[in-house]
């Protein structure tokens, strides 16, 4: 760093501070999920809440927008385009804290917790009506909060575009709109097809001791180089990815009766994150603190998880390596062999509940969300035609009805934090997945064959030379067309999907 | 609390506040001990040291004074006497720190970790003379601090008095020397007996699998009351017990080869830190997060642990209920009979190593380096003649000569990190726990009976009801004379150690 540059060097400091007082929370965060007594519970809140007020002042304070201005006067002709970058970041998320009245961020904290409470009830008693009172507020005040944040946008944005920005920085609704389209034009279609074909093999009815699917998962992070130097692994209520230190990465999985896949995958799906956090770039004064050294978007994170789940753990050639180690740790082989053993990694099947949804399914779960967001946000639909507005649509985009709400609109947690705009990037990771996956195999040959070939050290290169050290240099979007040399589209999954369906379908 | 005491208020949302970081810093040292991975410990440090710098400044401040001065301007003669030794240790804690010079604190600091980093390398090299440099400059720290602190002490101390106050208020070398000269006296002889009395049976030649030590820490944690939504267990290469929160308690073991009993018993005396810890009173305004709340002394928590260590888990009722568990998991008896087990609990064997010492050879460790503290930090003795000097008493108390400096003066991390005054609570923690055994056998029966009928609950009931509940509103000795009705010494330890050598060197 130039020495004509002392409050850039004084902003580094700052910024340095608040990600030491970002990773403690993030250590607690960790401790409470994985080993944290219950009776902890009402403390940890407190000390959460004391470092989310510390952390607040250091990101809103005048003193901060003092730092922030003087590094921006210091900027010159010469500034490299990454410095510029940084404050622009800086400056965005700035305006924004600076928006906000604080009363309405204390308002938001109270409906938030409020509404889970209420949520959890209304989910247990499958009462949708004393879960709508809270909705409503939740929307209300979220819609306020757009409102005072319309200021700090750089362009025109409408109030569910404003709420998505944490998630999908740039997202607008009409892009979603257009990149959604292909998917609800095509997929249930093609779910309707796989529900025509013939019964494949027999049921699961077998379950994996837990001690092989711990040691199942071990050999599965070894040989996707695990170290355990810098990473740990814990068990947790729900899968984790978390980082708690430039060095220090930890995940988490846990063993469910009755599905003895979840464990494997997920710690696949976990470890595609935790990779992609050890991939950001922290190498020179552009990056970590800084802005550019962080994940670029949930999207981006989500394709990353999705590329190791997905493209690789339920890949064919996958299955064919690893149904010998199953087979050996259960003792026998209720698939039928490999084919058999790669359909038991891909169920295709629609059904009620977004987070058990294979490949084929997952994303219509995601239309279903965005389209009934907008219209309680922006379309002035009443909270109490929520239930009959989802309940339509599920049966017209998977061909299901739900029998109850709590399997139906009251299935998800988001919407009872008020957190709008969120969904769609579990979608577009699966987007960005398969339009990185497709440039990969123009560069360096077919994923199937790097599997079978026990290359995946190749593709876990590949990304870390093409995808993880742009950091926010580029959002999601600039990035899928840097790395794939092409907007991105729906075109590279509908591909990947239809190939996918055609073998699972065929007779092995 | 009356609403004319706003200062007190205040004082007390501070000191919750104070509590709330102090239980961050907990957390962060819990996550490092058990889980954190290696390359982790630069950035945790870094987390550490901005916690400590946000303590000392809240602890130390013009405005934290300011508070505690205006609390103590709206004490009257109505006061409980609660607040009134409330206000008392917070005037003594904030006048210690503000007498501190920062420059004197930053080179401590400095000098802690560089004699720690030196020691290690000395002990792994044998090599005393490369930490005696380190030593030398600890202890002309350490001698500085006592002077800038001697302004403070309410009354007139010595400069090792001074350094041991953190850790036993209130104690005094005079006080420490009577108490400790029967031990120097007495087990010196008793320990001789020991050696001259037939060998007691054969050699622990087994090892129990981890498996089985895991399992019967639980059964052992389960039968005294363990509480798994207050408290957590985990691994760590040493044990401890740490609290986390007001209603979170954790403790963590280790099991150690070719030591069979070592994690079994460390759950017992960790435990015996924690229920202490569980125990202390925060009913009222007077206790959390005030100075009333807190353990009064060092060696009254370590009173604690070694009741249930060596009082319950090393009685022979304890070995009789136990001995058939150990035998069932191991499949065999290599002790021949539960008089064995016994026996093998409680080896009586000098050794060079203060923390694998028996009960009758440690509180000689302990002299030994009592002794030498006042001779180095107050009597001149050059650091240079520590190792002779060392291995001269060690000879005398203990029958042995270490062969190298590395199981000699160098085997304790204390002084290389300046840790003066600290190793007298550990024997007192065993007259002080002695002593308080006398009492509750006066009241309630003996253990060993009441471990024979399985009532330990009554032993926990017994403490929970008399010892616990006091916190810091005496000091270490007030605390015993108030439960034994007597001052403290060494007579009941000594008289429970002839007893148990007597009935371990019969027959069975």
């Amino acid at each position: 760093m130039p020495a004509a540059a002392p409050a850039l060097d004084q902003l580094q400091r700052h910024l340095h501070t608040t990600r030491l007082l970002g990773s403690i929370s993030s250590t607690l965060y960790y401790d409470q999920n994985t080993v944290m007594p219950a009776a902890g519970a009402p403390w940890r809140g407190e000390q959460l809440a004391l470092l989310a007020a510390q952390l607040h002042e250091r990101q809103s304070s005048e003193a901060y927008a003092d730092l922030v201005a003087a590094a921006e006067a210091e900027l010159d002709g010469d500034a490299p385009p990454q410095r510029r970058r940084n404050l622009q970041l800086l400056r965005l998320e700035l305006n924004r804290q600076r928006c906000l009245d604080p009363a309405l961020v204390t308002a938001l904290a109270r409906a938030q917790s409020h509404g889970n409470a209420v949520w959890q009830e209304a989910r247990a008693s499958n009462a949708f009506a004393t879960f709508a009172p809270a909705l409503r507020e939740l929307i209300r005040l979220r819609r306020e909060q757009a409102g005072q944040l319309a200021d700090a946008e750089p362009v025109a944005r409408s109030p569910w575009e404003i709420l998505a920005q944490p998630f999908e920085p740039d997202s607008s609704k009409a892009r979603l709109t257009e990149l959604f389209a292909p998917l609800a034009a095509e997929l249930p279609g093609l779910l309707e097809s796989v529900a025509a074909a013939p019964a494949s093999g027999p049921q699961e009815t077998f379950e994996l001791a837990e001690g092989l699917q711990e040691q199942l998962c071990s050999e599965l992070l070894d040989s996707w180089g695990y170290d355990a130097a810098r990473c740990q692994r814990s068990r947790s209520a729900h899968p984790f990815s978390c980082t708690v230190g430039p060095q220090d990465f930890r995940i988490t999985t846990r063993v469910v009766r009755g599905q003895p896949f979840s464990a494997f995958l997920a710690t696949a799906h976990e470890w595609g994150h935790s990779l992609y956090e050890q991939g950001l770039p922290r190498s020179d004064d552009h990056y970590f603190p800084w802005p550019l050294g962080e994940a670029t978007s949930m999207g981006v994170h989500e394709s990353q998880s999705l590329f190791w789940e997905c493209r690789v753990a339920r890949s064919r050639a996958f299955a064919e390596r690893w149904h010998p180690r199953f087979q050996r740790g259960l003792g026998s082989d209720p698939w039928g062999g490999a084919f058999g053993f790669w359909r038991a990694l891909n169920p295709l099947r629609p059904g009620l509940i977004r987070v058990e949804a294979d490949e084929l399914s997952y994303s219509l779960h995601i239309v279903l969300r965005f389209e009934l967001e907008l219209a309680l946000l922006e379309q002035g639909m009443p909270v109490e035609e929520l239930p009959a507005a989802w309940n339509r649509r599920m049966e017209e985009l998977l061909g299901l009805q739900p029998a109850t709400d709590a399997e139906g609109c009251l299935q998800d947690i988001h919407w009872a934090e008020g957190l709008f705009g969120y969904f769609p990037s579990y979608a577009l990771g699966h987007l960005i997945s398969a339009q990185i996956s497709e440039a990969l195999e123009q560069e360096i040959g077919p994923i199937e064959a790097l599997v079978a070939a026990g290359e995946t050290a190749a593709l876990q290169d590949w990304l870390a030379g093409n995808v993880w050290p742009h950091g926010r240099s580029v959002n999601a979007e600039e990035l899928v067309e840097r790395v794939t040399g092409r907007p991105l589209d729906a075109g590279p999954f509908l591909t990947y999907l239809r190939a996918k369906v055609g073998q699972l379908s065929g007779a092995g």
